[in-house]
């Protein structure tokens, strides 16, 4: 007859495989999250002397970003794109700019850590404020050779303005391939999949009659379309999601929608630098942005995923959170959008960390995919002494902090519509739960590592 | 009588009250040296898949700059420079910029851990590739209100090409004050003092005769003037090391001395930003600075003090190394020098882990005082396929690296003949002994406190 102790020890046994049993990851995804960005957002929605959620966290790390170009020699390239940086987190292979899921020269598709989690029975969730179609999202459960290859229409001689931009021809399926990215997440298998990109989801699947939103249906999806379906699901449902037609709308724009401006040079400073004088762009406050209602925010989409894959799941889970407009907002010169997106990330990080709370083994990991282009540059140059004109040549917005004082954001990379970029290492923060488990620098690959470690796939 | 085990809990006790007393720290500020700073050196250095000695550090955690208004209101200023920065770093007081070991607004000196750390009995160094009296190592040993009152001569109505850039008129010793920099480091009691700026030792002291080198040297320093002076000084002397009139002369440098270069875009181009085609920098390689020959290093510079501080040493020391020209060179637009001059700091730190390894009670601390102008940006745009020309509207180098690769550099923060400092929160670094003395984030003036908690100052 066995003893109160024996059961005891048996009951400790069982609770202790459940636990480990049960190990969730959420993976949360500041796009463009460098430290730049990060120190724009503490000094604007915290203060200098403030600190961020992010900055509570036990766990830090630099994370090293690698991308190679798309040959077998694979050279090193030094700054990356959204496209090759979650594929580096998502299978732990260096990859080359614009590829989904695959890898550079030889275009083999690399295995996903959703599609291992997936096999191994557990659940799995991809939210995003981007397209749920786009670079980041796409990487954990697709693979296409470029990632324009959103949906069925995109798939050949993709052209913008008569500008072309390739094509994915062997990822067809009259090719044997696996069809578009939309397609692809149609039959993913995802338990949860929530953002935008609803316009992906209305052409018909290739060789079919059908949508791919009318697909991802027949393969068992709950679709729902507004925040109000999303918040009124069916708990048990396999759900997408998409609430916009492309990006979700952001929270904060510029003052009347302003974003970074030229200075103005005085018509003497244009023959020479150093005479004459400038006038920079009038300083602005940050301020909802109308469009933004409506939208379900990125807390809520986390908090609804997290509950669907939680509920009586006593296998685990792997959900990717990307807060995405950081970055297009960054691209944008839109200083205030990048912040509010910060915002929305710590919202959601704030989600993530009640949820490991009562969920101890739970692995909470924060990262960036690639540092941007926006620099904090100083409101008043530090060589004002010498009483010259003195100004970006690029793009500025000059913001007025809640706690009164102005602070630059410079764009400048390029003259492009869009900002590049940039190629320093990125920070990775994490919970109790990564002590150990991450060192102070790593490469971006080991990032898969470590998630597939923790959760023994 | 007592036991043997009394004996051995006795002698127990004294090596440990000993070891404690012994504690030192060795501070290592790489100025400017941000995470892209560090990724451009990584990636040169040691290449893409590469990791620096930095990297390997256990202990790692992230650093708000805080800078305010030179007002008792001390409002927030969200971008510093290194005057203020080390001022934090060595008093723990927020101050202004320009500001030397003195308090925003109301101008009061700030005692510095240099000073608390040999009122204590600790000896203390200062070793730096600028010269001693420049921002960072003043701020260590010396109390102006401005930056530029580097010597006698510097005091009052100090100009610049005409321009009139102030002074420090209450620091004079007629004022009641302690004079210039330099005249506060001849008598600062430094064990060790070594970098550049003889010709700040040139003036005759205020009120005297003789020069500020020989001040220095009837207050007990022995003074060295060459690598070999320097390797060849007596062992236990005071030593005053001053290698340059100015700063000292970096390591490596663009092909042919070439710096960062402006785009050349063609007629048609500046007519249109879509039309017509550009001429990037042609990519360039590093190459060592001629004018580096018999300069110290900063590893030469940290070994000769690091055996000074410890030799018969039972009270411990407090020692700051300042790679200084990262940070110069990036104003500048150098990335090549702000190369080598990370490779220096990397030098000084394999030095300063050699010692730690042999004195185990040694705190060893890299990191940055502020972040910089200089971002690692694509060498081929993400934007490439829109086959348009893309260009910065700064100032770009483009590097071939050893592994084969081209990184381009870009400076674009102003238009001014220096490129500006950025906001972004800067790298710590730290040796096992500060696990668990240094938070995953803290803010700058967080440094001092740190240091003398660990000195038990
Ligand atoms: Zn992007
Ligand atoms: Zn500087």
């Amino acid at each position: 007859m066995p003893t109160l102790r024996h059961l005891a020890s048996a009951l400790t046994l069982t609770l202790a495989s459940q636990v480990a049993d049960a190990a969730n990851v959420i993976l949360i995804i500041g796009d463009g999250m460098d430290d730049q960005q990060v120190t724009i957002a503490r000094n604007y929605l915290q203060g200098a002397r403030g600190q961020l959620l992010l900055d509570t966290m036990p766990v830090r790390s630099a994370v090293q970003i690698l991308t190679v170009d798309d040959t077998m020699d694979r050279r090193p390239v030094y700054v990356a794109d959204s496209a090759n940086t979650a594929t580096s987190i998502a299978t732990g292979e260096v990859s080359s700019r614009g590829r989904i899921g695959t890898t550079a020269g030889d275009d083999r598709d690399a295995e996903t850590i959703v599609e291992l989690a997936r096999a191994a029975g557990l659940r799995t969730g991809v939210v995003t404020t981007a397209s749920v179609t786009d670079a980041t999202p796409a990487s954990f459960a697709a693979h296409v050779s470029n990632r324009m290859c959103e949906n069925p229409d995109a798939m050949v001689d993709i052209t913008y303005h008569d500008i072309p931009l390739g094509g994915c021809e062997d990822d067809l399926k009259a090719a044997g391939g696996p069809g578009s990215i939309a397609e692809q997440l149609a039959v993913s298998g995802l338990d949860v999949l929530l953002g935008g990109g609803a316009k992906h989801f209305d052409p018909a699947v290739e060789g079919g009659e059908q949508s791919v939103a009318r697909a991802a249906q027949l393969d068992g999806f709950s679709l729902v379309r507004s925040r109000e379906e999303l918040l009124g699901a069916p708990a048990d449902a396999r759900l997408l999601g998409l609430f916009a037609p492309s990006t979700l709308p952001v929270r904060l724009r510029g003052e009347d929608g302003r974003e970074a401006e030229a200075a103005k040079p005085s018509l003497l400073n244009r023959l020479h630098r150093y005479l004459g004088d400038v006038t920079l762009p009038e300083p602005m406050t940050c301020e909802p942005n109308p469009a933004f209602d409506g939208t379900p925010s990125l807390k809520e989409m986390t908090d609804v995923a997290l509950a669907r894959l939680s509920a009586d799941n006593e296998r685990g889970f792997f959900l990717m959170v990307e807060s995405a407009s950081i970055d297009k907002q960054a691209h944008e010169r839109k200083p205030c959008g990048s912040i509010g997106e910060l915002q929305q990330l710590e919202e959601a990080l704030a989600s993530a960390l009640d949820f490991a709370a009562s969920h101890p083994d739970t692995l909470v990991l924060v990262t960036a995919d690639h540092s941007q282009a926006a620099q904090l540059v100083p409101a008043t140059s530090i060589f004002a002494k010498y009483n010259v004109p003195i100004y970006s040549p690029g793009l500025v917005a000059r913001i007025i902090t809640p706690e009164g004082s102005l602070m630059s954001v410079n764009y400048a990379t390029n003259q492009f519509s869009h900002e590049e970029h940039t190629g320093a290492s990125v920070p990775l923060y994490g919970n109790a739960v990564a002590d150990g488990r991450v060192a102070p620098f790593i490469r971006q690959p080991d990032l898969f590592t470590i998630v597939r470690d923790y959760l023994g796939l």
